[in-house]
């Protein structure tokens, strides 16, 4: 439901109805000016013509260094969605199943069931602290199983899953010979230290995928990446030939640009949303709602017990607040979320109108 | 093949050696700055945001007026090619086979084997000036088919389809009930008139794929539509969102704004295409190959008797030459396609060293 949420949004702003978009995780602040002239300097300079389904060199040096690999381990994407969709593509070719914890984001389900794949899925609650059960995963693992599917830091539950755990799953998945497609999406920004699968994987056997989108405030630009052994790459990018062929050049030379001012941006991302999910806590605790308190920006998940959180988000979107039910991101019908994606009075207001609807 | 050289030509390039490009449909021709000014007015006003996996509101109105269709029946891709693998990915699920006039574009061929569907080929000869014989279509036709695709003006032989066997063709179709996908990327710069898929089609029974990238020299943005009956635009939107998510907004009011240039620009492309045209067959005429006169860009596809086109075309690439051989777009061994898509003298020089390795 959560694609049909953001088109009726969409809609109602369409009509000219003021609808506080806490629904995405798209963030108000602006893709900075530097950016924004790199891009419009690339495309005046000639760089709007077909280039390389891999990617631009520069980029994917780049972020070789970055992340401590060689340049033919990265792919460049439209948008890390892509990069997942065109793993999964490849990996789930002819069925299997894909063992994937909840809450999850609702794309890695969609994708796997858009391509004919099973999904098992792996229940983690609020009350025991989102925490994977090392044995529940173990025993779901059968001889279909191709693929675990990390997030971490977490959407919908922005939680940063703890290093002991992640040691077990990684453990658990080289024994078995299960390789893992982590999302890290919101890492760079998280409040905490995060662990990355390549701090346990020099030679690429699991997979990374990452993206500008979230750490650069340049969720329309589509640009992502993923990580993996070259011969996995080298799949993508002729999946990459026969679909979107490649990411424009001058969006490409815009992420160089954001990679280079990556501390400045994220020092001022954390700071921002760190402050936000304060004020979010405060007042979602005194509505009485439990939630665990976000490690990593953009969203809190809280539960409200009896909520039929499609209902609710139904009513609440008539009300000019837009968030997403519990029900996708699994079987979470008493949470719903809310991303902290706008200014600070906005969330204030939306805020207060769900206190009251849950009151 | 195509795709193999393009990689070593840019690879050759990135080396410091000096490659005539004539390997890909990209036109040398840079985008117009009233188009790039208008993507840079975009991103400043914060249009670089997450949006509607159908595409923007105003450029499916304006492409559904100059089609004669509704909004509803466009969906905006990041290129036609996208639209085509989404078309192929959501009518092929669970296999059945496409029928493909060849010559044709090899991405069709490569995307129908990615899903695992058959692609049943149509011959046709350059000695019968390209014609499909509409007896062998309709004996193709078999209760496994899902798809007839057609591509007029046609790549690689740039030969727009006669009016009487598109009708035959749209009749076979109809009474047997089969989908046809019509690729009409060069339709709009073509130097003599076409036919639509749509001008048969009041109620979009058929398919349409266009773009942006050939009309108004914007390969490398991205950005094409595809024009669908409702339900088939709602199902590449779902898969919109589960993997591209949404063309960037200030791309595509980029092209909204191409498309109030597109009188003063395709007349501007067909003169000068239709020039290069005229050049590139004298010459290949006087070196004694054989081919059809160009009825749109950009392309030229000679034939040599006894030739092996893929050692000749990489015997030219070391000479500085990138063209994509026959191969490449069916059992065409002794052709290959010159893409007349470099500045004049650029054009001449390339003209004079094939003609020198033909001769």
């Amino acid at each position: 439901m959560l694609y049909e949420i953001n088109e009726k949004a969409l809609k109602l702003e369409s009509e000219g109805k003021k609808i506080i978009r806490l629904n995405l995780g798209d963030p108000d602040l602006a893709t900075p000016p530097e950016i924004v002239e790199v891009a419009y300097a690339a495309m005046k300079a000639g760089k709007t013509k077909y280039s390389s389904s891999y990617g631009e060199n520069k980029l994917r040096q780049k972020l070789a260094e970055l992340h401590g690999v060689k340049a033919e381990n990265v792919v460049i994407t439209p948008g890390s969605k892509w990069g997942i969709f065109a793993t999964m593509f490849l990996m789930l070719k002819g069925g299997g199943n894909v063992i994937i914890p909840t809450p999850y984001w609702t794309a890695y389900d969609l994708i796997a069931k858009s391509l004919g794949a099973k999904t098992k899925l792996l229940r983690t609650e609020l009350e025991n602290d989102w925490k994977v059960d090392l044995d529940q995963l173990e025993s779901l693992i059968d001889k279909d199983t191709r693929m675990i599917i990390l997030n971490t830091p977490n959407n919908p539950t922005s939680k940063v899953m703890d290093s002991e755990t992640l040691d077990g799953i990684v453990e658990i998945a080289n024994k078995k010979g299960i390789t893992i497609l982590s999302d890290e999406v919101y890492a760079t920004i998280a409040f905490t230290k995060t662990k990355s699968i390549l701090d346990y994987d020099g030679d690429c056997k699991h997979i990374l995928s990452n993206g500008f989108s979230k750490t650069f405030t340049m969720t329309g630009w589509r640009v992502g990446y993923i990580i993996a052994n070259k011969p996995l790459i080298d799949n993508i990018t002729k999946l990459n030939q026969i679909t979107i062929n490649n990411v424009p050049v001058f969006i490409q030379e815009a992420a160089l640009k954001a990679l280079e001012m990556q501390k400045q941006l994220s020092t001022k991302i954390k700071k921002e949303y760190e402050e936000r999910a304060k004020m979010a806590s405060k007042t979602l605790a005194k509505a009485g709602l439990s939630f665990s308190k976000p490690d990593a920006p953009f969203y809190v998940f809280p539960k409200c017990a009896g909520l039929d959180s499609e209902k609710f988000t139904l009513e609440l979107l008539d009300k000019g607040v837009a968030v997403a039910p519990g029900t996708s991101f699994g079987n979470y019908r008493e949470h719903f979320r809310i991303s902290l994606t706008a200014p600070r009075d906005e969330i204030k207001a939306a805020l207060d109108k769900i206190s009251e609807a849950v009151g």
